[in-house]
């Protein structure tokens, strides 16, 4: 089967939103200079390119914060974008919605639950924790995520949502298993120890 | 004249050291981790060995916190392990101390000044403001930091001292102009905008 991968940009000093996060800036004030590597780099870039088009390529199933979900549902159009099965991880029970391929589910049982069903929906391939920070962090800190897939943007936010602040059992020691970068972001693979003995 | 610029390794969660520093744990407890890249990359990479030997090859004077003074200073050896004049960020004032090629001037009156001093030290050489995190912050919000040479250890340290904490004027828009990595490290530069006009 697959393997669980978190996934997602950073700025330098280690914001993964701007502050002051709404709908019309999901990813905070100033923020958007994050995503240029996905939205000027990908036009040109092959590194960029690359980086992007893995996001899906391997990808079976997706796992997103509810307020990822709030924020996003609105801009990921009639097909859903994601065209798999995506688990949201929540506090409010609701109903599955579909939106073409697309499939989101709200998981109201925890971190674990909603990776559990993703790599079941997942079969083979991979399964995506894309965020945002804090399902990341509770994906880690159950010893989910087999890969640390971060990408950072050559800017310094100074404020706003940290990517790492709540994390247990550091020091945790990666392995650096992939360096590309283009002027958009430095993009970084890091392998981890899984604690987690999931077994279909 | 040479140019400023700040170095310093940090986690890939953005800690400069780890948790309770001390004499014995001058980069806190685990943050040992940090410095594998200078103390293991170095013996037998070249990617190592260049960053290493860059910190040093073209810069005529360094900027040191006094709380990253205090810790060194027994360590640096009887020579003071720079071979150049530095200047101590402190509120003490005290008589420059010498150990062999090194100076260590204690400067009161602020990171300009010590900045100030350290570039009319240098000459045509570079400036390095070396840290702590506290000093490499100084220097950047007083816009007088031309560029950043940040190497990334692959650990999560998850507590300590972030490197970058109290940034006043962000979003500081960074321009990336070198990555290169081992397996102990990530190493980026990117330029920043000076908004010091330093006239010697």
């Amino acid at each position: 089967m697959g393997k669980v991968f978190a996934e997602i940009t950073m700025s330098v000093d280690g914001f993964a939103a701007g502050p002051r996060i709404s709908p019309q800036h999901p990813l905070g004030e100033d923020g958007n200079q994050l995503h240029e590597w996905l939205f000027k780099g990908t036009k040109d870039n092959p590194i960029d390119q690359q980086n992007a088009a893995a996001f899906f390529s391997s990808t079976g199933a997706f796992v997103i914060g509810r307020r990822t979900f709030d924020l996003g549902i609105n801009e990921w159009g009639e097909d859903g974008a994601f065209g798999k099965p995506c688990f949201v991880l929540t506090h409010r029970q609701q109903e599955m919605l579909v939106r073409g391929s697309t499939t989101f589910t709200f998981v109201t049982d925890g971190i674990e639950s909603a990776v559990r069903q993703a790599r079941l929906a997942a079969g083979e391939q991979d399964v995506c924790v894309m965020g945002g920070a804090n399902t990341i962090q509770q994906a880690i800190n159950a010893g989910l995520v087999a890969e640390l897939r971060l990408h950072i943007a050559p800017v310094l936010l100074g404020a706003g949502t940290r990517l790492f602040d709540q994390l247990k059992g550091a020091p945790i020691t990666l392995e650096s298993t992939q360096v590309s970068n283009s002027s958009f972001a430095v993009h970084l693979r890091y392998r981890m120890q899984m604690t987690d003995s999931f077994q279909p």
